[in-house]
């Protein structure tokens, strides 16, 4: 385990993937210097008419101006433009911190020419530090001019701050005989914590589906991918995943979330999410280790979720991790600390495919090379069954080392 | 901040405490060599008859064999021995565990003339490992036969397992115009949180309190004390607080919890836990500086204590603290994850007395420079003001440094 930082999180994939473009979805990106030098800070997206959106937020009771904003524009299900900065959270700065939304939306409105409530905002950096809506209002009209589609990667590379690497993901759907696309970019990679996980993360498709819809879809897929990760259990006053659908792919109409024209729609969605989030947590802050935890045998799902998030939020377990120790002593702990019924007597422990303790102990013949084997890898697998019933869950973390230390204790500095 | 790890906490106190006799205890401690060599880690207290007892557990779903059994035996309110062992902490053990408490007990019984129901038993160390109980019933004799009173130190130092010194606390009181005295020693410095926080404390009285009243001024002062420290956010399966209250102080009889008569005990109490429960954050493992975080103006004084272990629990406020970093911004994210009814817009956030965030944004005037000498102390005050109600708390933690992750990746190697 290194004290030294990587440049790149050693969990990050090979590479960008190959991303679609999205009939109807524009993109622009650029450098306006708000905290950053020398690297593109600022995105604008640009949809079609007609564009369908849905919305989920953090639930913080200290949520940002940008945040308060997006809530609003949501109401009508409609939206046609997204601006983002990085560098700057503009969360709580007050009326001033309005003011710069406000002057952001409509100097954005009529750059892109729509209404001023189809226009998104996100804001993420340092909380707290006001700064003037009138450097992205002179900034939006040049890059309105400059919108091209599939330019993901300068997207995702604008909406980032302390992440090592750009995050993107695409997937392909049938809807009804029709072919529909996903295509997301995500970034984040400290203060995650479910509800919502993510800091900024922000998908399109050309997929036809009404606003009230695509929420139902959103929320589903959001709490099986962005709400079911960890880093560091801090929950961030910005998270923002929004959701836009363009419509052009012409599918047939849907007329309910539960219409079974959906399905692969559904599953394209959750893998796009799911990708998003599993590389948050690959860029998770000094991560070395990807860590999923999957609970069994809890009183029902939502018992198994608490758990498995005591166990992927504890300190001691993490670090345990991060020194490559298979210490089962500390999962029995998170389980217990957790709130939820557990039969400290039958329960299950396996890293991987190892079963280190059974019925309540160490299992009699355990051999510990092959587990520290197993640990040595950058990917883990802790299985923990509990005892009581038929609930299951797995939520994904990353281990806690110095390197997380080093980013966090000298932020500002 | 350094990385390398001092001998002893920086935080811990200049020197143990001068510590009284109390009527009607005495102690033995030795080096039973259960895993540590060269140091003291088996302590037996003899009580004398009559003495009654009160105790607090931890509330982790997968307590201790130990703790099971001391639930167990507080239910008559008797007690005349305890036996405590530190390096194994004989949880998660199953049958075998029990049968260990249960040979240690009857031992104890034999050694100090006891009913088997009146010996308490705590083990604090590595979780999952079994033990024989023979190793210890192999030792009582011998160390009942050279019981003192007031060997406090020896004691103090036999249950220590991380901890970098001993703790230990004592103050005085008045009942009915006797004089009574209270003393006690606690252990802990990882995997510390609320419910209960301290890992093993044992305090001590020759104060004639029945144990039903005995116990409720036992929660009591639980609650403004371990229940009121965070070091790790982790709760042990092992978590055990006992008072014993001997009654050779032959005070007036106490009828009621509510007695005024009660009241410089109650104070002294609450003094004594205060003070181990405070020298449990200052060994906080890695911990430089020692942080209280109280919470003004939220809806009740239970959302105010929510808030205040929001703030001290979030890694992000832990490592800006141990940056020396007064990062407002931090904590203004920990307010709002934590559930509770905070006004963004009304807030109030001060670092000792600098305020440095009022009505939901930075104060016009501020200047950072005292501030920064200030967080270059050891002990930091943080106080928020939510702007709701009038609900209050405080509650101690320590900073998230690189020797907290040094300790835990490489604790069983």
């Amino acid at each position: 385990m290194s004290k030294n930082l990587p440049a790149i999180s050693p969990l990050a994939p090979a590479r960008f993937p190959r991303m679609p473009e999205i009939p109807g979805v524009r993109f622009s990106a650029l450098a306006a210097g708000l905290k950053y030098t020398g690297r593109k800070d600022l995105f604008l997206a640009e949809m079609a008419k007609g564009t369908q959106v849905a919305g989920v937020f953090t639930t913080s009771k200290t949520a940002s101006e940008p945040v308060t904003w997006c809530r609003d524009a949501l109401k009508d299900g409609k939206g046609r433009a997204l601006v983002v900065n990085a560098g700057n959270a503009n969360a709580f700065t007050g009326a001033a911190g309005f003011k710069t939304v406000d002057i952001t939306a409509t100097a954005t409105a009529k750059a892109v020419g729509c209404r001023k409530s189809d226009v998104f905002v996100a804001s993420t950096g340092v909380i707290g530090e006001t700064f003037d809506g009138q450097l992205i209002a002179n900034l939006v009209n040049k890059m309105a001019k400059t919108l091209k589609p599939g330019n993901w990667k300068a997207a995702a590379e604008a909406i980032r701050t302390t992440d090592t690497f750009s995050k993107a993901a695409t997937a392909k759907a049938m809807i009804g005989g029709k072919s529909v696309t996903i295509g997301g970019i995500a970034k984040g990679s400290g203060m995650i914590a479910p509800d919502m996980a993510t800091m900024l993360s922000f998908v399109f498709t050309d997929a036809k589906i009404p606003s009230n819809i695509l929420q139902k879809l959103l929320a589903a897929s959001n709490k099986k991918s962005f709400n079911s990760i960890t880093v560091d259990s801090d929950t961030s006053t910005s998270d923002t995943c929004l959701l836009f659908a363009t419509g052009q792919a012409r599918n047939t109409t849907i007329n309910s979330a539960a219409d079974p024209a959906l399905k692969e729609f559904k599953a394209a969605l959750d893998q796009v999410m799911q990708s998003l989030a599993h590389q948050i947590v690959r860029d998770g802050e000094g991560a070395t280790k990807f860590v999923a935890v999957t609970v069994e045998g809890a009183e029902n799902n939502k018992a198994a979720r608490r758990i498995a998030l005591s166990v992927a939020n504890s300190p001691l377990v993490k670090t345990a991790i991060a020194g490559e120790d298979a210490n089962w002593g500390r999962v029995v702990m998170a389980v217990g600390k957790a709130g939820e019924r557990a039969d400290r007597d039958k329960m299950r422990i396996q890293f991987g495919d190892h079963v280190i303790a059974n019925d309540g102990g160490a299992v009699p013949d355990y051999d510990e090379d092959p587990v520290a084997a197993y640990m040595k890898g950058d990917e883990i697998q802790i299985t923990t069954h509990v005892g009581i019933g038929r609930g299951k869950a797995t939520v994904w973390t990353c281990d806690l080392t110095h390197g997380y230390i080093t980013i966090n204790a000298d932020y500002r500095s």
